[in-house]
């Protein structure tokens, strides 16, 4: 069964990035299975990453390999790593961009501004990238994921183990993740993420919530909603619903819920009982 | 060989919702082949789809499995279906975003304001899907394209039969389709599609149009085309011509027909016989 | 080992061109890998494409398949052509497309405002496509991307030669590229492309430049910047870097330096020693 790499970056449509990735991992997988997950993050955006990477690789099968390249750092003393879970290998950048994947192993980490260490699970082996014997030959300071990253993937795909790229690490770093709390009145969260419909999908998840879902009001940008529909087709209007990744989602019948509410990420999202 | 799936969605190009899909098929069937035809349909936007997915699937090998989802009405009681053409298969919702193809095989139907169900010709087998062994353990129900329709197209993909997946029925939605209209001295079409580079594609076929070509006046938006060129190079400005899938296109050179003209999918066209 | 055919074209995100190429494509050949270098091209950008394509090509496999389409004069007497260098393979219409390609086998051309045609060296074989057995059967005269140009590539992609799909020419068209200069104390060269993050990629090279980095100061816009520094992240503001295709490249940290010089393609960007 052939390997399969996947690819998030903030590489965006145009240029030729993403195929030069691509065409250094088939010079050493010629039979690895290439997918896209996203390369429209938002330049620099660590934390969009992140969560694009979370929101997606339970899907893939079991050992997907994903590059998740979104590196502001490149070049600087910041680590290459591979991280290898029990289900998956991510090849990134050691700046956050796989703390969402981290926050499944780990309790959650103290309050900080801005990127912390953390220690990692026993059941987590994560290895900082040092050994150039499998990186291209010529590395250029300001690309690693076409000259570290992608051949290292490459080379996993083909069975090597994380331990021949360099020495295991039990610190990685992390970036504070928006935070949801709970009260025995109300949840309050945010808009973490806006679709491609411009749907907002929030921190908040369904097993959060109430059971009595009709007794739910929740609010955004100053507009109220009143009850979880189970489909977009069901809703009037502005709706609130149970989005395909457990998430509460606000959106809007035929339209944009972003535009109409001029939402964005980091927007408060709360949801009260109201008997 | 190995088999081919193709992709036509509206999730756009931003999230991750198209590499769902793609992770899920490759845990069924990781030989498959995975070809994107267009995700930028516009949200909702069936006919659009309906469109796409016909402009193009005859260029795609034999027993290609077409992936079409655009499904405003997902989770609601509109139906999944699989659709089996001499040609080619078919995974979509039953809400005439195969109206199209439906078109090659069944008369034109009566005209309507919206969908109405037709019966369908014994040579096209159609099975609602209602086989939950089939789709993911959990179903999302804001979320078919990737719980049913992906996995049943990946297993459709390694031989397994429509009629495994539930049963089969006898008619289809469709959607009122652009009509042209010939008479001895005129025919009347619309612009049923502006590609990438601003040609106005129409729903009048070559084969509609008289044979002395020289003679022919296309009209749109105000404006008159004398002649039918063949190539873009050849015209001088605004341009009538026949483009790569057989329909009259009208086009500027260099330029885009859509902004100069600004046209917009709906718009009539005319071309008459100017002895 | 199966083989590789790049995509490089201006159809844009929207549509099924693409789709279509490769549909063809996978008829021919169903264990060809296909990587999309890039199809955001501006419309008949003949000379982007060809930046493109060269900025990517030496990453990929030896013997892979560039299939170039970027064909204003489609249907017109412009030759559609195979360039077999020692390391890859071209499919593209003589129209310049592969200027940069040439230009490393050919000297520089006398300079002239428009396309010319200039002897290419005997390592270089060209083949005129005449042979029509290699094309779809129906050939429309707006879209050899699909008739021509992918079939012939997927054909290449099995084992055929290029010599059996048409004659060898001895000239091919190229067009005026942006040009270098250097003197004692300046070198002057131009923006040739901006990327998805913003950065002025120029076509001064690494190697164009003095020693002593640190005692050079380049100018864009209006802008002095002084020295060469090695990463994004070292950068304060504005920074002049070399980029990972070897080029100077001007950019901002943690913004676009397109949008914030206001800069585009062909603006002048100059090089001097200040000791």
């Amino acid at each position: 069964m052939a390997s399969i790499i996947s690819l998030t970056t903030d590489f965006g449509l145009t240029g030729t990035y993403v195929a030069a990735m691509k065409a250094v991992i088939l010079g050493i997988n010629p039979d690895v299975r290439l997918v896209d997950v996203c390369h429209t993050i938002a330049p620099q955006s660590i934390l969009q990453a992140a969560l694009a990477v979370d929101s997606v690789y339970d899907f893939f099968p079991s050992r997907t390999i994903h590059l998740v390249v979104v590196d502001p750092g490149v070049g600087t003393n910041r680590r290459a790593i591979v991280l290898r879970t029990p289900e998956a290998d991510f090849v990134a950048p050691d700046n956050g961009v796989l703390s969402y994947v981290l926050m499944r192993f780990s309790g959650p980490w103290s309050d900080s501004q801005g990127p912390v260490e953390v220690e990692i699970p026993g059941e987590l082996e994560a290895i900082h990238l040092t050994r150039p014997g499998f990186w291209l030959a010529n590395v250029s300071p300001t690309f690693h994921g076409r000259d570290i990253f992608a051949p290292v993937a490459a080379w996993l795909s083909i069975g090597r183990q994380p331990s021949e790229f360099g020495e295991r690490v039990s610190r990685l770093t992390v970036l504070p993740v928006p935070r949801r709390q709970r009260t025995d009145a109300e949840i309050t969260g945010e808009v973490v993420d806006i679709d491609s419909f411009g749907n907002l999908v929030t921190n908040i998840r369904s097993e959060d919530l109430w059971q009595d879902r009709a007794s739910l009001t929740s609010a955004v940008g100053g507009r109220a909603i009143r009850g979880i529909v189970s489909t977009y087709a069901e809703g009037e209007g502005l709706m609130a619903l149970i989005g395909s990744t457990g998430h509460l989602e606000i959106a809007i019948r035929n339209g944009s819920a972003a535009t109409s509410l001029k939402a964005q990420v980091g927007d408060r999202v709360t949801v009260r009982r109201t008997p």
